[in-house]
C-alpha cells in the first residue's frame, strides 16, 4: 500500500479536481472489471466526494476506530465504486484490491458497503436508510458524547421519495442536529428513468427547509461552490442540520453516458470503459489525505460499567405485566452510561417512560416514526452504545427493512415490543402483533425472547444489553403472576421446565401469555389423570433444543404448542424446527395458534376464540394421549 | 333503526353544530360504556365530521356498494368512537349497537375500524396508512374510472411524523390527485405528550405546500371556516390534493379534559362522562343525511372479462427468468380491464415494464416508496381492481406493516418480488430477500408462491389475479430452463413431483432456484445408486400436505429441503409444519438454508457457500440414506 503523500493542512481545489477525475476513472475501471456495479451514479458525486475528503472530512484513515473521526455514510450505497475509489485515494485500499476484488466472492468490497470494511459505519443499499442512521449518530454526538465529530451523508435524489428520509430530517431538525450534513446528489435520473422531481432543486429546497434543514443549493460540479457549502455546513453557527442540494449530471465526465437514460447500474463494456478513461484524462494514482480530527476534544467511549445497576425484584405470585418489568429493568440498567433508550411516542404504554424519567439525558423520543426509531438505534450502536428501542410489537413491522439492514450493518440493537397478540383485547387486530416472532426470527443472527413473568423479563433485559446483533423481546400488556424467584437464572437459549415427573404423558409448550394457559391446562389434565410436562420457552431463538428433545422423548413425542401469534414462523415453528432438526424424530404435534382474523373483545374471549387458552390446550393434550 | 330525517338539499350550519355536540356526546358515551377507546381524540374532530357528513360527503348510506359514493377514511383510526357516532347520526348504526357492542367480542364496531363494516374501505389503526391508501383510490378515480367521487381522509397530527404520509402527499401531488382531501386534526397532543410540531400549523402548511398540496388552514371548531374549506376542496378548479389543516382542541367541549395531557386513549369514568354529557348539552339523537352522489356520472365497476387474455408460452429447456415470465404474463392478463399494476421504480428489473408498455393507462410508477406502493394497491383493491405491485423482494420488507394491515383491510392485492436470495449474486445482502417467505407466510390468509420456471410462473400469475387476500410471488433474477409443458396446470396449493419411482429412498424438496439444485442432486445420487424423489413446492402457502406426506411415507421420512432463504419461517419451515401438522410423523429432516451472512459473488459461489447447491443437497441425502 502506498504511503500517503499528505498535503496538509489543506489540499487545493485543483488537486481536488484531479481527484474527482480519478474517482470517476476508478469507478469506471472497478465496475467494468467486476462486470457489474453503478459507475454513472458514482460519477455524478465524484466532485462532491473529492472536495469532502480532501478538505472537510476530519478522519484519521490509519485509525478508523478513532472516536474523534467524522462519519461518512453513503446513503446511496449503490455508489460503492465511488466510495471504494475514495478508499484507494486515501491509501487504505490498493488499486489491485479495487480492480480484482470489487463485488467478487469473499471480498470485503461488496456490491453495497457493509461494515466488513472498518471505515463503514452502517450497511446501505436499501435506499433511504443512511440519513436516518446518521440521526442516531448525530444524537449520540450532540447529546450523549458531546463530541465535535460531524456526520456526512451522501444521499441519492431517488431516495428522497422514501418517507424515511423525511422522518430523518424531521428528527434532525427537532433535535437541532447541526452535526449532520446531507449531501443530495441530484443527478435527475433513477433506475428506470427520471426521478419524480428531476432537477427541480427549488422543490427539494422548499421541502427540506420546511422540514427544518438549512439548505444550500449548488452546482455539484463546481468545486468552489462545493467547498463553500461544506465549509458553511461545519463552520457557521447554526442549530439545524444542513442539506446541500447538489445539482449534478449522472455519468458526468464521459460524454457517451452523461445524463442518458438506460445507464443506471450498468458497468461500461471494456471498450467503452477505455474511451471513458481516456476522456476523463487517463488513469491517475493520486494518494491524498484530508484533515485529521481534533484529538483535543476526544469523546470518551461509552462506559459499560454496571456496578451501579440494581435490578428490580418481584415476589412470586404478584401480578406484574412484563412490559412494566421491562420499563423498571431498563431504568435500572440505565445506571450503565452506555445504555440509551428511545421510543415511538408510546413510552407510557411500553413503559420505557421509566427510563425516560430516570435518565432523561439518554432517552430520545422519536415520535410516531418507527423507521427512524430503529435507525436511531443503529446509529447509536455504531457509536458503541447499547440502544433499547421500544414501541408496540405490531409497529416494528413498520421498520422491518431497517431491522433487516441493521443485521447486515452488524449493529447491536435491542428492540422491545409490547402489546403482543390477541391478549391485548379490545383495541383489535391493527394493534395486535401476530407476525412479530416470525419476522424477528427470520433476521440473520437475531435473538428472540418472550418472557412470561416479571422476574424472567428483568433477567433477560439485563442480558440483552450485551447481546450481539439484533435482539428482540416481546412483552405482554396484561399483568400475570410472577412465576420465578428473583435469583433464578435465565440464560439466552435456555428454557424452564415448570412441571415434570418421571411419567409425563404429554409436553405443553408456551411462552408469554400462553405459558399461563399451559399451566392451567396441566392442572385440568391432572384432574383427568393425565400428567403433563410444561416448558416455558422464554428464548424462542436460540431455542433450547436439548430440553425440548428430552421432553419429546419423555412424552412419546406428544407435544402441544400454544402461541399468541399466527401459526407461521413463531413459537410453534421454532419448536418443530428444533425437534426435527435434531435427528430422527417421531412426533405427534398439536400446534395451537391464532388462525383466524381476531376482532375486539376481552383477553379471555380472544384467547378462547383463537383456540389457545387452557381449555383448548387441555383438549389437544387429551386427544393426543387418548 | 330510526328512519333518517333527511334535511336535503343542505343542512344548515347550526344543525351541523348540534351534530358536532352529539358526536362528542356519543364518543364519550360509547367509549365509557366499552371501558376503553379514545374519546378525546374523537372530540377534537367532531365539528370537522359534522360539517363534512352533513354538507360535503356525497354518500348514499343505504347503498355502501354504490360506486358513486365518496370515500371517508379515518387515517386516525383510533377515533373510531367518532366514526361510529357518525354512523349512528346517519342512521345506519343504532344507539343501542353503539352503546352495547363497541369494542365488544364479536362486534363489527371494533376498537379500530375495519371493513367488517360496509362503510369502511380500509382498516386503520396503524397510523400513517389511511392517506397512502387514499392515494390508490384517488388514482383509480382520476385515471382509470374517470369518476367524480372524492376521497376524504381524516388524519391525526401525530401521524404526520410517519414518513408514509409524505410519500402519500408526494404521490398525490405528482399525480395531481385533486380528488383527495386530507383533513388534519391538529389537536397538539399525542399519546404521551405534545406532538413534535404542537400547534405549529405554519410549519405543517409549509411542509404540505412543499409536497405539492393546496393547503387551507382553519380553526377546526369554526363551522363556517370548516364549511368554506371543504367547499373549496371540491369546487375550486385545481390540480392538487387539498390539505385542510384544522387547529383543534383535544377533548373539545368538556372543560375537565380539554387540551390536557394524560387523557389520550382513556375513556372517561362513568361519573365524569355524566358531567361531560351535561356540559355538552346532553344526549341528542339527531338523524341527518348529507348529499347523495350524482348518479348521472356513475363509474362502471372494473370488468374482469378475460376473453382477450393470451398467456405467453415457452418451450421446455429454454432459459427464461421467472421475473421475465412475470412481466410477460402480467402484460397478457392486462387485457382484463380490472388489472392494474404499479412498481417501485425498478420495473426494468421486475419486468413490470412489459405491462407498463402494453397498458400505460393502468400502470402507476410509485418511485422508491414501497409503503406507498403497497398502499396504492390496497386503494385499488378497495375500488374492485386487481392490483399487482412489484419491487425487489427484499424491499417489500419496507412495507410489512402495510401488508399486515392490508390483510386486516380484507384487501385483495398481488405482490411480486424479484431478485430473491443469494442467487442474485454480486449486489450483496442488502438486495437479497432472505426473510420474505417468512414475512409473507405469517400474514393472515396469505398465499405465497415461488415458481421455478417460466411456465409455472405464467399459470400462477393468471391465478393470482383472482385470489382473495394477500398473495405474494417470489421471482428469480437468473434465467433457468423451462421445466413444464405449457398446458401443465399449477393449482394454488399444489406441487409437482418431478422425479419419482416406487423405490425412492429420499425426498428432495426445493422451489425456485433450489429446485434445479435438487434435480441436479438427484442425478448425482442416481450415479451413487440412490433414488431420490424430487418435489417442486411452487405453492409455499397453502402447501401441498398430501403430496409431502406421501413422499415422506414413501421415503422412510427422509427429507432434504433446500431453500434460498434464512432458515426460519420459509420453505423448510412450511414443509416441516405440514409434515408435523398432519398426524404422527417419523421424520429425518435435513434443512439446507442460508445460515450465514452472505456477501457478493456469483450465484454459483453463493449457493455453494450457503450450502444449498446440488453438492450439498446430495451430501445431505447420502448422509440420510447411509
Amino acid at each position: 500500500m502506498a504511503a500517503p503523500t499528505a498535503v496538509h493542512p489543506e489540499i487545493d481545489l485543483s488537486t481536488a479536481g484531479e481527484l474527482g477525475q480519478q474517482l470517476r476513472v476508478d469507478s469506471v475501471r472497478s465496475s467494468t472489471s467486476a462486470g457489474s456495479g453503478h459507475p454513472t451514479s458514482s460519477m455524478s458525486a465524484a466532485d462532491l466526494l473529492a472536495v469532502l475528503v480532501t478538505r472537510h472530512l476530519h478522519y484519521d484513515w490509519d485509525d478508523p476506530e478513532n472516536p474523534d473521526n467524522d462519519h461518512l455514510i453513503f446513503s446511496k450505497g449503490h455508489a460503492s465504486p465511488l466510495l471504494y475509489s475514495v478508499y484507494k485515494a486515501v491509501g487504505v485500499v490498493t488499486d489491485e484490491e479495487l480492480m480484482t476484488k470489487y463485488r467478487r466472492f469473499g471480498s470485503r468490497l461488496e456490491g453495497h458497503p457493509t461494515p466488513e470494511l472498518p471505515w463503514v459505519d452502517v450497511a446501505t443499499g436499501s435506499l433511504g436508510q443512511g440519513l436516518p442512521d446518521a440521526v442516531g449518530i448525530g444524537l449520540a454526538g450532540k447529546y450523549v458524547e458531546e463530541a465535535p465529530y460531524h456526520v456526512w451523508v451522501l444521499c441519492g435524489d431517488s431516495e428522497m421519495a422514501e418517507g424515511s428520509m423525511w422522518e430523518a430530517l424531521d428528527k434532525a431538525s427537532f433535535y437541532k442536529l447541526s452535526n449532520i450534513t446531507a449531501i443530495i446528489d441530484v443527478n435527475r435520473l433513477g433506475q428506470r428513468g427520471p426521478t419524480d422531481l428531476s432537477w427541480d432543486t427549488d422543490t427539494y429546497r422548499r421541502r427540506a427547509e420546511a422540514f427544518g434543514a438549512r439548505v444550500i443549493v449548488i452546482d455539484g460540479h463546481n468545486l468552489g461552490e462545493i467547498d463553500r457549502a461544506m465549509r458553511q455546513a461545519t463552520q457557521d453557527s447554526h442549530d439545524q442540520p444542513t442539506v446541500i442540494l447538489a445539482r449534478t449530471i449522472k455519468g458526468r465526465g464521459f460524454s457517451e453516458v452523461e445524463d442518458r437514460e438506460g445507464w443506471h447500474g450498468k458497468p461500461l463494456p471494456p471498450e467503452m470503459a477505455e474511451r471513458a478513461v481516456a476522456e476523463l484524462g487517463g488513469e491517475r494514482h493520486l494518494t491524498v489525505r484530508g484533515p485529521k480530527p481534533d484529538a483535543s476534544s476526544r469523546p470518551a467511549r461509552p462506559s459499560a460499567d454496571g456496578s451501579g445497576v440494581k435490578l428490580p425484584t418481584y415476589s412470586v405470585g404478584d401480578k406484574v405485566a412484563t412490559r412494566m418489568a421491562y420499563g423498571q429493568a431498563l431504568a435500572a440498567i440505565g445506571a450503565r452510561k452506555d445504555v440509551v433508550a428511545m421510543d415511538g411516542e408510546v413510552s407510557n404504554s411500553t413503559f420505557a417512560d421509566h427510563f425516560a424519567q430516570a435518565h432523561p439525558e439518554r432517552f430520545f423520543e422519536m415520535f410516531i416514526a418507527e423507521q427512524q426509531l430503529v435507525a436511531a438505534a443503529v446509529g447509536f450502536s455504531a457509536r458503541g452504545f447499547k440502544p433499547f428501542a421500544s414501541t408496540f410489537a405490531a409497529f416494528f413491522s413498520r421498520a422491518y427493512d431497517f431491522i433487516r439492514m441493521a443485521s447486515i450493518s452488524r449493529a447491536h440493537i435491542k428492540l422491545v415490543g409490547s402489546h403482543a397478540g390477541v391478549e391485548i383485547g379490545a383495541d383489535g387486530p391493527s394493534q395486535m402483533a401476530l407476525e412479530d416472532l416470525a419476522m424477528m426470527r427470520a433476521v440473520h443472527g437475531s435473538t428472540v425472547l418472550y418472557p412470561s413473568d416479571a422476574t424472567s423479563t428483568v433477567a433477560l433485559v439485563a442480558e440483552m444489553a450485551d447481546l450481539d446483533g439484533i435482539s428482540y423481546m416481546r412483552t405482554t400488556r396484561g399483568a400475570y403472576p410472577v412465576l420465578y424467584q428473583s435469583d433464578e437464572q435465565f440464560p439466552v437459549g435456555g428454557s424452564k421446565v415448570l412441571r415434570s415427573s418421571d411419567h409425563d404423558q404429554v409436553t405443553l409448550i408456551g411462552a408469554g401469555v400462553t405459558l399461563y394457559q399451559c399451566l392451567a391446562a396441566a392442572d385440568q389434565l391432572k384432574a383427568d389423570g393425565i400428567t403433563a410436562r410444561v416448558v416455558d420457552v422464554y428464548s424462542v431463538k436460540p431455542i433450547d433444543t436439548d430440553t425440548l428433545t428430552a421432553a419429546a422423548a419423555a412424552t412419546g413425542g406428544r407435544i402441544v404448542v400454544a402461541e399468541d401469534h399466527h401459526p407461521e414462523g413463531g413459537l410453534g415453528s421454532a419448536v418443530v424446527d428444533a425437534l426435527t432438526g435434531a435427528g430422527r424424530a417421531e412426533l405427534s404435534v398439536r400446534h395451537l395458534a391464532v388462525r383466524n382474523m381476531p376482532g375486539s373483545g376481552t383477553s379471555a374471549e380472544l384467547l378462547n376464540a383463537a383456540g389457545i387458552n387452557a381449555e383448548h390446550i387441555a383438549a389437544a393434550a387429551r386427544d393426543l394421549t387418548m
